[in-house]
């Protein structure tokens, strides 16, 4: 428990993919173990009111993230496409993430969201997502059909649910074994001070 | 005008004083110029659609923020209150710092946000405002007749239309020479890597 960090993560979240691409060196180079957590986000913008991302509802700030997304995908060396449409729905791939084993959510995660943001592949897709398990070495029908089931849909809408419960309310957010949030990419590096200081 | 810096702040906005209160020290270790750029960010806000901020508007990204501003001013060393009632009204402290001279803006802009967030001081008060001024050296009288003269809340106006035309949409920003946007406290040093990359 000490010296874990949970990760909140949404798949259609664009920030989200810098952070999942970095976080498992970033964690480990400080002997940080990464807890992956998918959710989804919308459910909770819904219930603040909005529709859609707000990127879309606020063009200036759309705009901004487009262009500091080329700029940190260049800066960590990933590639970057903008998806089409955006925001992408990531429920089906929300529901395999949580379907895996705890140590194999961020390997398959990592793949998606290279999929989606280097590659312009459509998540929602069930083949994609297929051949993303595949490739990963799982059983792929068997992972899809558990993800598919009524306990695992209902344990991510739990998990949604308790997101919005510690306070979330966006993506990616950094929680610390003592609780403390730290929302966005930037900001890892302080939550992973925050355990240097918690948990010496 | 290279190796220089534009910091755009709102002095109602939270982040904007742990921004402004380190802005010049750490520019200033790389060898960069900070340019202050007061600016109305209400005026924008009302454009998006919002009435108040969007830390009022959305309960649990307020109560993340307020935790957030405790961690980040007792990592800088700032004293941190509370300001009632959030946000303040930072329209003649704006005109004020609009009024000065480039080089005596930085030091009055963290004195407001000193009196604001470590005092707790109703930054709406004209007694304040001319305290502030006096104890900076300033002729405190003749810097408020210059401040609400027609020509400088003209000016004010004009440098948050700007503002906006630069596709800002929050405090602070900061501005590289060649047009970058760099949102928020904790992107200053990414915008000091960028310059150091443009002009070396």
């Amino acid at each position: 428990m000490p010296r874990t960090i949970e990760l909140w993560y949404e798949f259609a979240s664009t920030y989200s993919y810098p952070a999942a691409m970095r976080a498992h060196s970033s964690a480990a180079a400080r002997g940080v173990h990464i807890v992956w957590r998918p959710f989804l986000l919308g459910v909770i913008f819904r219930d603040m009111g909005w529709t859609t991302s707000p990127f879309n509802e606020h063009p200036a700030k759309g705009a901004y993230m487009w262009r500091d997304m080329e700029r940190i995908c260049a800066k960590q060396g990933l590639g970057f496409v903008r998806p089409d449409p955006f925001p992408q729905n990531g429920l089906n791939a929300a529901r395999v993430a949580m379907a895996l084993p705890d140590d194999a959510r961020g390997a398959f995660s990592r793949a998606v969201y290279l999929g989606q943001f280097a590659q312009g592949r459509d998540i929602s897709d069930q083949q994609f997502l297929m051949d993303t398990l595949a490739q990963g070495g799982h059983d792929a029908p068997a992972v899809w059909g558990a993800a598919m089931d009524d306990v695992n849909k209902t344990a991510l809408r739990d998990q949604t649910a308790q997101a919005q419960k510690l306070g979330i309310f966006g993506a990616p957010t950094w929680r610390t074994p003592d609780g403390e949030l730290f929302w966005g990419n930037d900001r890892l590096e302080d939550a992973l001070d925050w355990i240097d200081a918690a948990y010496p």
